[in-house]
């Protein structure tokens, strides 16, 4: 049983006490985005709330307070993952129902009113200034099923697969907040791609995707040259965010190999706007895909349940109809076969540099039936058998207008949800023309 | 003939009148980097120069005078390519014999005394805050003898490889400015890769390479989902580096099908401290390598000379003896196929944002001969064929301790040398243990 808060949280609602996630948002009356948590319905201003002494039983975090004033949360990242869990902690104190600071905030009705908001009332930003994005490819059955779409069968899964956590260096510049609409990109296609001769036209997209992946923010990072090791990597873990990586397949099958996607994903990459602390997730605790084979000792996880339960969908809304389906219904632990801890682990091996701020994507997370697919990719075989939508439309890909929408949620009514906010994207049509 | 300085530049100096380059530097007796230029044997803080009323006769520059005192070029760039140019013109000026300013700083000695410094006194930082580093394929050559040596001759140039300029998304957490060491990595490695079961261990790399690139550094930039085109890509590029993009052969090989390299390159690539203006390098342009097919019109070049006639130089510097010898001599005209505005246009054909400050690599530059191959993988085929220093030592790949210098210059004694800053880097030992 949760404890009860003084603030009425609904039983249903994402941002229990049990969450208490981070982002950045510009409250009303300010200019600047600050630091903000997210209870209930509403957001509290961690500028504000520090500035009026409100982290004062809080020791730890007075030499820092400057962190909650920023417009990114690199900073608070940067002091590494025990104090933001300890903020998280007090926060929670404070908002309790029994709270031992009832004076820095439940009794004083004047700073409420100054700091504690509405959700409808704030604009929320990018959480991170993205230093380095890295996009796995954690989800086997997703590597499965796409590379036997781009590469038959027998070479769906390569040899490296199932010895290291693969991934690509991704795009920074072009991450946006939900909400944001993202419009089809233009791109060499080739229409036949199996002649002998190809023939690339420049064209907008035809075969527009959305993958549902995680997204992981690092904290407090390593220096130039060294490693992190796994036992290390869930100290350098800030939270967790949904993550839509837009992919343009038609434009991506053309120009993958043999340096991989570039243009068929650099157009965009939509992230949720508040960030799950790794802490808040951790009673959520399960074991993933078993791995089919033995990693190297650098690689080895700790713990058995290297991920989480943690229930994600993907709802369509047409463009035409504006109903919304469920298109996919998964679970984290269903489809990852490498954790994060390993991604980060293998990632800095050879001393690459993670700073406060960057973000690895999972993969995407696909699970074994139809309806658990986290791509269209996949659910629509490369286009060839389309989906049903509610009210009789069917989709081979995306069509302009449609919104995709990726969900997330941990936890009950009684313990209290742990929700992700929505990751969500309008996506427009292409321009006519190119300039 | 070029205009004589007041200020004695040597007639085989790299940073003469014709230059100009931009660069971040810590001055002495500063504790913040501001922007500087090199004359000579010289650096002008631009900062000092600024607050001093320096730009009192450049009108354009008064509202934005406070990008001399940021700590990287992004502000500068931000402005545009014609402003940077502006302001080059000007400190030509300047610096010129017969200044129309001479009271501005030629006969102004205790300002002189302040702000105009041997580069000797000076301490260089990287030009950049870096946001994202595409790293491409442009030079042919290169692509032809890398693809053979790790796919076949069949498979050594893809079909899409004449259509479009292929890049990766690269590392920008781990681009370091000239004379930073580099660390030896360790990684996955499979010791008989062409075995049919690949069994990878974790060891040092044992291929150590470096590469031969111009790195381009993008100004003003593009919003969101609109791209830039050929016509305007000029307009965005600010000005060149050399780029080393040391790789890990054994690493890059075993993980790069089928998302391209990542491991194998992540953990260090070294740029040149100094900003050669794309200005200072129109008088050297020149035609590059005929490009075998017709491409798409977004991708047509404006003009044939779309690169320069800049002479490119590699020494290796022997750990054990400390000898110098060059092991790469080639011009930037030689290997490129495909031009820095063309890889700008494909890269945001997309819409994928371009920002100030954002940087290209040009991919590695080689020419026909074997003295004039850009990295160890190709003079030494893999290996095999180890290359001789001066003093009798040999190479297959870079040993502990040697150090790479990668040089590049256009012009002559008699109009000046427009010369590049070293790109130089110490190979350290591997780590003796991961933790």
């Amino acid at each position: 049983m949760a404890p009860s808060s003084w603030i009425d949280i609904a039983s249903d609602s994402r941002f229990s006490l049990a969450n208490i996630p981070f982002g950045i948002a510009t409250f009303p009356n300010s200019e600047k985005p600050t630091v903000a948590v997210a209870i209930g319905d509403y957001a509290l201003n961690l500028a504000v709330f520090a500035l009026r002494d409100g982290f004062s039983q809080l020791t730890e975090i007075q030499a820092q307070i400057g962190v909650f004033d920023q417009q990114s949360l690199n900073g608070l990242a940067a002091l590494g993952r025990s104090l933001s869990g300890t903020v998280r902690r007090y926060l929670l104190n404070i908002f309790r129902a029994d709270t031992p600071y009832p004076h820095l905030l439940k009794d004083n009705q004047e700073l409420r009113n100054q700091c504690l908001v509405p959700l409808t009332q704030i604009r929320m930003h990018l959480p991170f200034q993205i230093g380095d994005f890295s996009d796995f490819y954690g989800g086997m059955n997703h590597a499965y099923n796409a590379g036997a779409l781009f590469r038959g069968q027998n070479g769906a899964l390569l040899p490296n697969y199932v010895h290291l956590p693969m991934a690509y260096h991704g795009r920074s510049s072009s991450i946006f907040v939900s909400g944001t609409p993202v419009r089809r990109p233009w791109g060499q296609i080739v229409e036949d791609i199996t002649a002998a001769k190809k023939h690339p036209i420049l064209a907008p997209c035809r075969s527009m995707d959305f993958e549902l992946e995680l997204g992981c923010f690092v904290c407090g990072g390593n220096q130039p040259f060294d490693n992190i090791s796994i036992k290390e990597a869930e100290n350098n873990i800030f939270g967790f965010v949904l993550l839509n990586d837009w992919s343009a397949r038609d434009i991506q099958r053309w120009e993958y190999v043999p340096l991989g996607p570039f243009n068929g994903k650099n157009f965009a990459t939509t992230i949720s706007a508040w960030v799950v602390l790794a802490d808040a997730l951790e009673p959520f605790r399960k074991p993933g895909m078993k791995h089919p084979g033995t990693v190297l000792p650098y690689l080895q996880e700790q713990r058995e349940a290297f991920t989480y339960d943690l229930n994600l969908e993907v709802q369509l809304v047409s463009g035409s109809t504006k109903r919304a389906s469920t298109i996919c219904s998964t679970n984290a632990s269903d489809g990852l076969v490498w954790s994060f801890p390993q991604m980060l682990a293998h990632h800095t091996i050879t001393g690459c540099t993670m700073r406060a701020g960057d973000l690895l994507g999972s993969g995407t997370i696909s699970g074994l039936t139809t309806s658990s697919l986290g791509c269209l990719l996949e659910q629509t075989l490369n286009g060839k058998r389309p989906i049903q939508l509610e009210g009789g439309e069917q989709r081979a890909w995306l069509e302009d207008g449609d919104e995709v929408i990726l969900k997330a949620w941990a936890g009950n009514e009684i313990d209290g949800y742990v929700g992700f906010g929505d990751a969500a994207g309008v996506l427009l049509s292409a321009h006519k023309q190119i300039a």
